[in-house]
């Protein structure tokens, strides 16, 4: 698992490394940014994984959220993997934007082709993390993970999944209920098969109604979101943590869309309750 | 001179815009970002324009910098040029990245073919704050300028040659001395020909010399930009300050680099500069 480092930048007083390396779990190189703040040289700090979006790599959250600020004052590690793996020759890979690259979806999948190489899920919450706390001076009982869109999703389940891992968890935009939605529904036959029985273990709704992540999870939406009505549910969320009894923040945002406008207007609120929980 | 607009995104309380109109200085479309803070909706507030660097665009400063946050706190509305026209089918100007597109160096051509349209410096100080002015609450006596590497030299030439327009000015690893440097030799050759008496006239440090800027500058510089020895020269710059008596801040910083990560990291320091000159 060793890691090659593809370049560093001075930020904040610490540093953006952007590194690749060759995934078990993928069977492919993947590349990773990892934001170091100044604390990081001093001993273990928390460490959050961002989740992005379908058609983002490695480097979109780095370059445009503006979150190595708050990571810098509040002594958190920012990990940031691709979405997807890259690197196959896939008929189809390529030629939808949600689907294939760029669109992992983070689930193992189990249908071929993709079951090869597409086990996003397994490299975030297996690999990631024990190769982070190899190279870095991870606290590694004191992990949170977040992410926008496709990745808010990801973010969600990974941490109603495996809650010890992953303490604290938020979502800028959520996919909140994949099974019921066009881009849930494509991934989920692609990657899962046609089954809908198996669809449920990755479906953030169904996995907070039957068991409710035991800190509170803080999620922003923008109201004037071009795929909310059609794609993302946060209603859907709702309804799942009245069921379960799940401590649960919907901020509902006027005017706000899609885009990292959105979400650089709120990282803040993201990283301090990411931070609160994890001391 | 009609705006318009092509994407609105709420910001920080305020909005993310991007605008294209037919400029009559550069004869050709030109696309513009610019940022309304939330106190633009009570009333005028000061405006900065910011001047990126090579093979830039509009977008470049509004999605890496991360300077929303403080212009909406601080009301300052933000203006972002392109970095040279386009549309244009000259020969040779897409073969290098630093000259012809993406690298207008914010002059006014005199050579053939690039004086029918790079007329930048122009755009900048005549076209452009009156066009803003008319569509946005602009308050007309309070404007300050600033820019990265290209951009940085662009907005020092700028506010040295129209102190009267632009109250306050700062910048990123500039290119201080260009009559001295690659980069600036092989720019000016180009929009102004061989004959060198021409050249002083853009010349950061040769326009400090014989004229200070009535308020202080402030200068920020990585110590590990790539292009520091070579293109940059600020000690240029702290050289032409001695004679003319220009109060400069000249800030090098140990292990920062060239890109948007140095830049995110002191944007802070750049739009508070600014803001308490433009009171």
């Amino acid at each position: 698992m060793a890691l090659q480092e593809l370049s560093r930048h001075r930020c904040f007083g610490g540093w953006q490394v952007f590194l690749q390396h060759d995934s078990a779990e993928i069977g492919l190189p993947m590349k990773l940014g990892i934001y170091l703040p100044p604390a990081a040289e001093k001993g273990k700090v928390p460490a959050l994984t961002y989740l992005a979006g379908l058609t983002c790599t490695e480097e979109t959250f780095l370059i445009k959220a503006g979150a190595q600020r708050l990571a810098a004052e509040l002594g958190l590690i920012l990990i940031a993997p691709d979405t997807s793996p890259r690197g196959t020759d896939f008929p189809g890979q390529a030629e939808n934007w949600d689907f294939g690259i760029g669109a992992g979806f983070y689930v193992d999948a189990t249908e071929a082709p993709w079951q090869a190489h597409w086990r996003m899920y397994s490299y975030v919450t297996k690999e990631l993390p024990a190769l982070v706390a190899e190279n870095f001076p991870v606290d590694t009982g004191q992990r949170g993970i977040f992410g926008h869109s496709m990745g808010g999703h990801g973010a969600l389940i990974c941490a109603l999944k495996s809650p010890g891992l992953f303490r604290s968890v938020s979502a800028f935009a959520p996919i909140s209920n994949p099974v019921n939605c066009p881009w849930g529904q494509k991934a989920f036959t692609g990657y899962l098969g046609a089954d809908k029985a198996s669809w449920a273990a990755y479906d953030a709704s169904e996995l907070m109604k039957a068991q409710a992540h035991p800190n509170p999870i803080l999620v922003d939406q923008g109201e004037a979101d071009q795929f909310l009505e059609r794609e993302l549910h946060p209603h859907a969320l709702e309804a799942a943590a009245q069921i379960s009894g799940q401590q649960l923040t919907l901020r509902r945002h006027a005017g706000y869309d899609h885009g990292y406008y959105f979400i650089q207007s709120f990282i803040e609120d993201h990283l301090r309750h990411h931070a609160a929980l994890l001391k």
